[in-house]
C-alpha cells in the first residue's frame, strides 16, 4: 500500500481544520450538556447468507476528523478541550492488509491505539452520546444516547460550511475527476461501450468502481434520459448520439459530482445546440452565485432559462413563461439545480436552516436537495439538465400544453437521451469560485 | 440494456435444470410438512446517514431459478407440482432503468408479475415458510416460518451437485475469467499497477467490479502474500517479482474462481521454479478426483506435496514428512485446498455431510471450507499455494522447526509474497472435469 505524505500546503490547513472543528464540537457538546461523543466508523456488511462483504464507505462525522473512507470498526471520542481518542480495529490477520495511518498532521494531532478487538471503548464517566451504525442496545450498553437528533442534527450543521482544508480537498478531487472525464470522451469517441467508457473513467481517474463517491452514470444514446441509469452496457450500439457522463471522485473523504454531455458523430445537430444552450444557461446561473442567494429562487430562475431555451431551440411554439407555468419545462427537467456537497454526493444539512428547522421544497420541485440561503464556505453542484423522458411528457400529449410542443422535434431528440451540465462551485465572500477545472 | 437471449444449446438445459429443481423443491417441502416457500431476493442496503447503496448480490436461492443476480425487491413463491410465481419491484421509475426480464426459459416457465410495490404477496391458505433477508416480524405478518434452519439445511444440500445446465454456466463464466487473466498477464508484464492489472482484467472480461462474485486479489510483490489482499495501488512498484491474481466471473448467477501466478522480470530464479513445483502438484492433485474421495484426505496429500515441494526446492533441509509434522508447510500455506463453487464463491453446504449433519475440519486446518466426500456433479475448486507469511513464519525461528528452514532463502523469496494456482473442477462418474480453459 503506497501512502504518500500530505502534500505540503494542505498539512497547516489539516491543523487549521481540526481546530476548526474541536471548536465547534466543544461548543455543540457543551449546549448539549454532553461531556462526550463517540463515533463509530461502521463496519460493510456481507450479503444474505454469503461470506462475501458489500461495498462500504465510513460515517460522514467520523470523516469529519480522519477523512478515511474505508476505516472500518473504528471508534473515534470527541471531548471539549481534550485530544481526540480513535481506537483503529487493526487485528494480527494474515487474510488481509492491516488498516493502516496516512503519514498527515490528524494522526498527530489524535492518541491512537491500534485494537485487536473491534469492541467499543470504555467511556469515561459522564454524559455521552454515540453516533454511528450501532444498535440501541449496544447505546445502552455504553451508558450513552444512541443517536439523538439534536446532535446529530448540530453537527450535520457544522459540514454546511467548508473549511479551506476541505475546499483544497474537494479541488483536488474535481482535478482527478475532470482527468477521467477527458479519457471518457476519447473512449466515447473511439467506439467504445459504456463498460469501456467507465473502465476509462476509472483508469484516468485513478479509482476503482468501490471506491467512488456515487455509482457513476454512463448513459449512451436513450440511457442518458435515465435519470440515474444504473447499468454499464458492453456492447456498443451501432449508433452513437450522445454521452451523458456524471462521475466523480473522492479525495480525503470528500467528494467530486461532475457531469458533461457530449454530441457523438450520429447526433442529431438539434442535440449539439441544445447542449451548448444548457452550458451558456449552466454558466448564467454560477454568475449569480454569492452569499445571501436563496437557493430555492435559483432553482425557479433555471426554470425560466429553461423555458426560453425551448422557445429558442423550437421545442416549444409558446412564451417561455407559458413553458414555465403549464409544467412543460418540469417535464423535461424534473430534478433539481443541484445539491450540498461535502464528504456525501448529497451533503447533509441541505433541506434546513440554519437552526434545525426544516425547509421542504416547493411542492412544483420534490426533488431540490438544497433549500436554504447559501453562505459563504457551502459547496454546492450546479446542474441545470434536458431530458427527453417518455414517462413524463407523454402525459403532456392529452393536455392542453400538448399542443404548445414540437413533437416531431422531440421525436428526433428522443434516441439522445438527455443533457446536463454540471460543475462545483464554492460560495465565497466576494460570490463564487468554480473547483471544476476547464476541460 | 443489451439483453442477449440465451443460446439455444443451453435454453433446453435450463428447462431440465428448473424440472429438476421443482422436483427437488417439491420432495423437501412435503418432508417437511410445507405447502410451499417464498424465496426474497433481498435489497441493497444505503450507507449509514447516506442516500448512496451498497453493492448488492441476491440471496442464493433466489438466484438457484432465476438465475438474476441483481435483481432486488423482488419474490418467488415455490409450490409442490405449481408453477412458480415471482412477483418483481418494477415501479413507474423515471430515475432507474426498470427490472427487465432475459428472454429465457425460465421466464416462460413462470407466472410473473410486474408490480409497482416491493411488498411481500400474500400467500395462499396454508402453511408456508419464508426465506432471505426478512425480519422476524415480517415473516409473522405472512404467518410464516422465517428462515426455518431445516428448510435452509435441505435447500443448501439442492445446491451440492450441480445440474447440467449449471456446469455449463460455470464453464461459461471460466471462459470469460480467462480472458481477463490474459489481459491482466500484459498488463503487468506492460508495467501496470495493480489498479491497472485489475482494470485491464475488468475490461477483457467484460464487467464492472459490483458485478464480480468476490473482490478481485491482485497482489504485486509482497501483497501475494497477503491472502485476501484487498486494496490496488495506483502507483506501479520501482521492481516487479511477481503477480498473484485470483480473479472471477459471475455468469447467469454462476460464479468463476481461477488464481495464476507470474514471475516478472525482476523474479529471483528460485520464484519461477516454485511456480512451476506448485503448477505440477496441482496438477497431480486434480488427477485424483474422483466421486468418493475424501477431499479432507485430498487436503492432507496436498501438505505431504508441499514437504516434498520445499524439500526439492531447499527451502527445508528435513525430510518432506518432518516438514509438515513440524507444521512447517501449514507455515507456509495456511489456507484450504479449495471449497465448493456454484451460485456462490463458497457454496453453501461445504461442511456438512448429505443429511446435514456437521463434518467440521481437522483442528490443523481450520480454514479448510470442503469437508465432504465428493460426488458426480460437485464442482470445487483445486488452489494449493505457498507463501512467505512473515506473522507465520517468524514465530517457527524460535522452535526446534526453525533449524530446518533455508533463511536466507526465506529472505530472498520474502519481496514475492506467494504463489497460488486454482482451476475450477466438476467432479464427473468417470473422474473430473476441469472448467477453466488453458491460457
Amino acid at each position: 500500500m503506497t501512502v504518500p505524505a500530505i502534500p505540503s500546503p494542505l498539512a497547516p490547513l489539516q491543523l487549521r481544520h481540526l481546530e476548526t472543528l474541536q471548536q465547534a464540537y466543544g461548543e455543540v457538546l457543551t449546549r448539549l450538556g454532553l461531556d462526550g461523543v463517540l463515533l463509530y466508523s461502521g463496519q460493510p456488511r456481507r450479503h444474505f447468507a454469503d461470506d462475501q462483504e458489500a461495498s462500504f464507505a465510513a460515517y460522514g462525522h467520523f470523516m469529519h476528523w480522519t477523512g478515511q473512507a474505508d476505516l472500518a470498526r473504528s471508534w473515534l471520542l470527541i471531548r471539549p478541550g481534550q485530544r481526540p481518542r480513535l481506537k483503529i480495529h487493526a487485528p494480527d490477520d494474515f487474510w488481509h492488509l492491516p488498516a493502516y495511518l496516512p503519514d498527515e498532521p490528524w494522526g498527530e494531532a489524535f492518541d491512537i491505539e491500534m485494537a485487536r478487538d473491534d469492541a467499543p471503548p470504555l467511556l469515561p464517566a459522564g454524559r455521552f452520546a454515540v453516533l454511528g451504525d450501532v444498535s440501541a442496545a449496544l447505546a445502552e450498553s455504553l451508558g450513552a444516547d444512541g443517536n439523538p437528533a439534536a446532535l446529530v442534527g448540530a453537527l450535520d450543521e457544522c459540514r454546511v460550511r467548508k473549511s479551506d482544508y476541505e475546499i483544497a480537498c474537494l479541488r483536488d478531487a474535481n482535478r482527478q475527476a475532470m482527468a477521467g472525464h477527458r479519457a471518457a470522451r476519447e473512449a466515447f469517441l473511439a467506439g467504445g461501450a459504456e463498460l469501456d467508457i467507465q473502465l476509462a473513467y476509472l483508469s484516468a481517474s485513478r479509482q476503482r468502481e468501490t471506491a467512488l463517491p456515487y455509482a457513476s452514470i454512463v448513459g449512451l444514446n436513450a440511457h442518458g434520459g435515465v435519470l440515474h441509469y444504473q447499468h454499464y452496457d458492453s456492447v456498443a450500439p451501432a449508433r452513437r448520439r450522445s454521452l451523458l457522463l456524471d462521475a466523480g471522485h473522492r479525495h480525503r473523504g470528500y467528494c467530486a459530482d461532475i457531469t458533461r454531455t457530449w454530441a457523438g458523430p450520429d447526433a442529431d445537430p438539434a442535440f449539439a445546440a441544445l447542449i451548448e444552450g444548457i452550458t451558456a444557461l449552466q454558466r448564467r446561473l454560477i454568475d449569480a452565485l454569492a452569499p445571501g442567494v436563496d437557493y430555492v429562487e435559483l432553482h425557479q430562475r433555471m426554470h425560466r432559462a429553461l423555458g426560453q431555451l425551448l422557445a429558442e431551440q423550437g421545442l416549444v411554439h409558446c412564451t417561455p413563461e407559458a413553458a414555465v407555468n403549464q409544467g412543460i419545462t418540469r417535464a423535461f427537467c424534473p430534478h433539481g439545480l443541484g445539491h450540498s456537497l461535502g464528504l456525501q454526493v448529497h451533503d447533509v444539512a441541505g433541506r434546513v436552516d440554519g437552526a434545525g428547522r426544516p425547509l421542504p421544497p416547493p411542492e412544483s420541485d420534490p426533488a431540490l436537495r438544497l433549500t436554504r440561503e447559501l453562505e459563504t464556505g457551502m459547496v454546492v453542484t450546479m446542474e441545470p439538465g434536458l431530458y427527453v423522458i417518455p414517462m413524463l411528457l407523454a402525459p403532456l400529449k392529452e393536455r392542453v400544453a400538448g399542443r404548445d410542443i414540437d413533437w416531431p422535434l422531440v421525436e428526433r431528440l428522443a434516441d439522445h437521451g438527455g443533457i446536463r451540465i454540471e460543475d462545483n462551485l464554492v460560495i465565497t465572500p466576494s460570490g463564487h469560485g468554480n473547483l471544476t477545472p476547464a476541460e
